[in-house]
Formats: C-alpha cells, structure tokens, sequence
C-alpha cells in the first residue's frame, strides 16, 4: 500500500531517566534495554516491516537531527522534521500532517512516539495494519487501546462504547486514576490503557484541526506552498514557537465526535518511569533488578540498578530504590517518590546551570 | 639529635575504604580529604619537619614501591622496605628494627601508621619530642594515648595507672568496649585512645622482641650480615613468608613489662572506619557530608556522599548511608553496616576474581 506514512515522534526530552537519559541524548536514543539498538531504532524497524523507509518521517527538536541521522543511515534526509522549539504533540503532528499531505493528499498515517516498548511486533503489525484498514475507509481517528494486565496508576485509559468486536467507538478518555480506580478500571473489562499510537487518514486529521484547533491549523497551512522545499526550515522555525503548547489527546482526540479504538495486545510498555522498567526486567530472589552492570545485594530487596556495563554496585540495606548511574551523575530516589525526578532535575539545571543535564 | 629515626607503616590494604581505596592504591596513597596530598605524604611531611629524610623509613608491601617513590621523591630509594607478603605489623617493626640497627645501633625510633589523621601539628611534634627524650633515657616502650573526646567504640583503649604528669605507666589494653563501657571509661579519666603510634631506642625494642616474640627475633638477625646491602632483598623474600601473621600490640605491647603511655592530645583520629570521616567532615543542615564530589540531597539525613570532583549524587529519601563510587565500582551501605564492608571485598574478590578491587 503505497499511501501508508508513518510520523515517529522522537522529541522528548526523558527527564524522567536522569541521569541515564541526558538532555544531549534522551531516552529514546539510548540502548535502554541492552539489546544493541535504541528505542528509536526498535520503533523505525518495527514500522519499516511494512512502510517503506520514504514514507516514514521523524519528528524531533532541531538538537537530535545529527543523532537521528547517525542511528537511521536508511532514512531520506529530508524525512527528518525538526522542531525549533518544544511545543508538545499537537504543533508536532500539525507539521507532520501538513508536509505528508504535499506528498500523498489521501494518505493514511500511523503516528507513535519513538520510546516506547513493544514485546509482541507480529501482534503489533496485525494491528497496525487493521488500523489502516480502518481509517482507510472511514472518516476516524483511530487510536490504540491496550488491555490492562494490572491495574496501573501510571496511565491515563481510554473507556469504550458497548458493542463487539476490538474495534469500538471511545466512550471517554480518562486521567491517571488512583489505585482503587485502576482496579474497577480493569474488572470492568470497559477500560483500556491509551497508548498514545494513532491513525488516520490525512483528511481526517485536517478537518478536526480546522475544526478543534483552527489556529493552529491555519498557521501551517500558510506554508503548504514550501513544505518539501528549501524555505521549509525558515517557515517552521518562524511559526513554530507561536504554536500553543498543547497535546493532540488533549486538543484533538479528547474532543472529536469521531474518534474510535482497536482494542491491541501487543506486549506494550510506554517505558514512561524506571517503575515500569523495573517492571519489565528480570529480578533475582529478592525482586533486584540490575540492568547493564553487575551489582550485589546484601539484605536489600525490591531495587533496580542500572550502571554502565563495566560497572559493579554492591548495596546493602536499601529497599525499594532506583540506583542509576550515567557519566557524572549519580541518582538514588525511592521508586515510590519517582515522580520528583523531574523536578530534581530542573533543580540541578539551575543550580549546576546544566552541567549535569 | 641525629639518632632520631622515623618508620611509617604504609602497607595496609584499606579494603574498609573499598571501594574509594582500592587494592593498587589504598587509602594511604590517596588525597583521602582532597587537601592536595595524600595521607602518606602528610604523615611523612609532618616527620620531615623534625627528622632527615635519610632517617626515615617506610615499610611497605612491594607492590607499593613505585607509588611510594612517586609520592615521596625526596626519600632515598633505600629508605623503603619491602616486605613480600602481608604479616601484621610486628614483622613488619622487626625489620624496620634490624635495617635502623645496623645505621645507628643505639637509635631512637618512632613507629606509625601512614593513613592516621592529625589536626594540631604542633602539638603532635612536641608529644613526639617528648617522646624522643623519654625513650632515649629509658629502658621502655612508649605508646602515644589520646585523651577521648567521645566514647568511641571504634578504637581500642589504653589503662593508665595513677600518677600525675602525662607520662604514665600503662595498666592494660583494652579491646574495643561496647557502647556503654565506652561511656564509663571516658567519664573515668582512665582510659586513652591507643593511636598505635610508638616510641622506643632499639635497644629496648630489641630486647623485648627477643624476649617475647624470640623466634621472629631470631630470623632478622640472621640477617645481620646483609642488611643495607644488594642481598637485603632477597633474605627479607625468603624468611618473611615464615614469619607468624602477628601484631605488635598483641606480640609485644600487651606483654611487656615496661610500657608507659604519653597523654596526648593533637586532634587524631585513625581515620579507620567511613564512619569516622563523616564525624571529621563538615555537614550541611541535615548532617549530610558530601567529599570531593557535588551532592543534591531530598528527604535525606545523616549520611557521607564520597565521588570523585567532577561527580554529581542527587541522593532521596536516604538516612544514615555510605555512598561512595570510584572509578567502576559503587558501594551503597548503612553507616551501622560497615564492618561489613570487609567482607563483602572478600565476596567480589571471589566472585569477579579481582577485577574490582
């Protein structure tokens, strides 16, 4: 099918991963699992099965292009679309969907963000490949439904209309629910975990920005004479930073009258936390978790340790920890207080003026 | 006084410092406190102040030589003695002994540790030349106790009988008392520190070696003939090995009729425990220290961040911990635990057959 595109959003900056993950190669650009390749190289080869490798575009800040380019040899260089400024998901896809829309006017996208996990890739390109199906021939916005495996509180989920079938019309989205929540959200068999993986056809998507986000849309099509040309550059970098920093679930999916999802079981993970990390990973007796380099234990259970691969760490009494080492820094914060590491982080870019970013 | 001699004792292995110290270079050849130079050198600088370079001697094992001579350039090269195998300080003192004898039979010598803090330099060389007039008129061994400032339960303890002035005879040495018996020989006004830090003419060591310790006595001086001499070397290979694996407390101090202690106090501190370096560092508002490195500290309290200078530890919710890293180890262990420490060098040793050690 030639009118399949795919968008990999690969802009973020993985604060969360401090100190493993850095401002000058965030997560997504990292061999975080130790296999050889980068999240953003498991994400490109994932899609390339069935998307030739000119119809797939990166989406990331001007910062990455050069790592992009290095890690993606394959990939057109001009299928690297690059952001002068951090303005969340909708100005991203905006872009995106203007400059493939130059190419093929009725194509038929798959949008993902380049850091997450996938387990199952031949269940996960079945889906993608029944999304295509979908949006092709209805005027959708489709997005990816995950069954829950356990009631997790770090997810937003997506609640679905009755009916039968995997392809169901949303009910509603919803926020990160606590943990009472999560679990009636996953005994009622009604919730599914939002992957943040969409679909849709060219025409679909553009007229929900008219509709939902007029602005924004209006502001890049005001350049659909230079997407694809020299002049490209210089007219993003202009209106880019005049964008309103908003996500598409927010601006777009959450207000749509038709939005739909494919309920998927693809062995999925967004990797969102050194939590869900932990999760995935092997553990010994006493649930540690090394990752990358040696480590000992002595009456300590429940952490996980992720040094380079030349490293030993030997930890006695601590429960419950992350321990994560990467070039100058060194981070050691209960799992349960992870949410902060973001904020840890913004401290030491003031204090240290990014030194240790 | 030219019959002043000095031996510092730099053959420890620092395994209690692991992994900051390490096997190639242990605690003693480190800028431990990041002052510029490490503890051998201020222990030999503060000597040199009051005794010749000529007259001082560093005992070692051999595979510190070349650390040695680099540390100490002013030294002659015959000055550092060699010993092949690790035996305890008593063989190590006989040797010392038996190479001073044969520059200066009637030597008067003062024996200490390398890796030893001192704070009152002033007051330590006057206690020493105190020393040096007492040994040098009198058939005795002279230990230097520190008066406690604390009921330390990390330091062995000296008795000393009554009578005024601040040269006594000593009653007894004590092991390391428990907390509370620590507390009762502070208030007492009885007890010492023992430093390990000695004082005697060769004579009188002489004479208690082959009194009490006649059989090691008796293999140095079969050396007689080749101490100072090209077949020095190959005598000490030889007859070291055969030597008992003995300290010259228990060998020699804990028996001897005839040892007086000399009450000192010049701001010492053995530096022997990481406990005893978070005691001597400066602390931020929550009893946080953190040594040569930059350190964040969140929900935490009481504990010693040891990295190297251009390091940064973001450290959460830890209270009362050692965290040290150097070069590819890290070790993370509660303060209580460290006597632990020990064993688990022993552990990885074992385990990765010294590639971290």
């Amino acid at each position: 099918m030639k009118d399949k595109f795919c968008v990999i959003m690969a802009g973020g900056a993985g604060s969360r991963f401090w100190p493993f993950s850095r401002n000058e190669r965030p997560k997504q650009f990292l061999d975080f699992l130790g296999t050889g390749s980068s999240l953003l190289q498991m994400t490109y080869n994932r899609f390339r099965k069935i998307i030739p490798a000119e119809n797939i575009y990166i989406v990331s800040n001007r910062i990455y292009r050069d790592l992009i380019m290095e890690q993606l040899p394959e990939l057109p260089e001009g299928n690297v679309l690059l952001e002068p400024t951090r303005r969340n998901t909708a100005p991203c896809i905006a872009y995106a969907m203007n400059r493939i829309a130059k190419v093929s006017e009725n194509a038929n996208v798959v949008v993902a963000p380049s850091d997450h996990l996938i387990l199952k890739e031949d269940e996960f390109l079945d889906t993608i490949q029944q999304g295509f199906d979908f949006v092709s021939e209805n005027d959708a916005l489709l997005t990816l439904g995950i069954k829950p495996s356990r009631p997790e509180t770090g997810y937003g989920y997506i609640q679905i209309s009755e009916g039968d079938g995997l392809l169901r019309k949303v009910r509603t989205f919803t926020e990160k629910p606590n943990q009472e929540m999560a679990k009636i959200f996953m005994d009622s068999g009604e919730f599914l975990w939002n992957s943040g993986i969409f679909l849709w056809s060219i025409p679909a998507i553009r007229k929900s920005f008219e509709t939902l986000l007029p602005e924004m849309a209006n502001k890049f099509k005001q350049g659909t004479e230079v997407y694809g040309t020299p002049r490209e550059q210089a007219f993003i970098d202009e209106i880019y930073p005049l964008c309103h920093n908003i996500s598409i679930d927010y601006g777009i999916m959450e207000k749509a009258p038709n939005v739909y999802v494919l309920c998927s079981d693809f062995g999925w993970s967004d990797l969102g936390t050194w939590g869900s990390l932990y999760d995935l990973s092997p553990k010994d007796e006493n649930r540690n978790v090394s990752n990358r380099c040696q480590a000992m234990f002595y009456d300590s259970k429940d952490n996980i340790v992720v040094m380079s691969e030349d490293k030993l760490a030997v930890v006695q009494g601590l429960e419950g920890y992350i321990v994560a080492e990467s070039g100058n820094a060194l981070l050691i914060c209960k799992k349960e207080e992870e949410q902060h590491i973001r904020q840890m982080v913004n401290d030491i870019t003031v204090k240290y003026d990014g030194k240790y970013n």
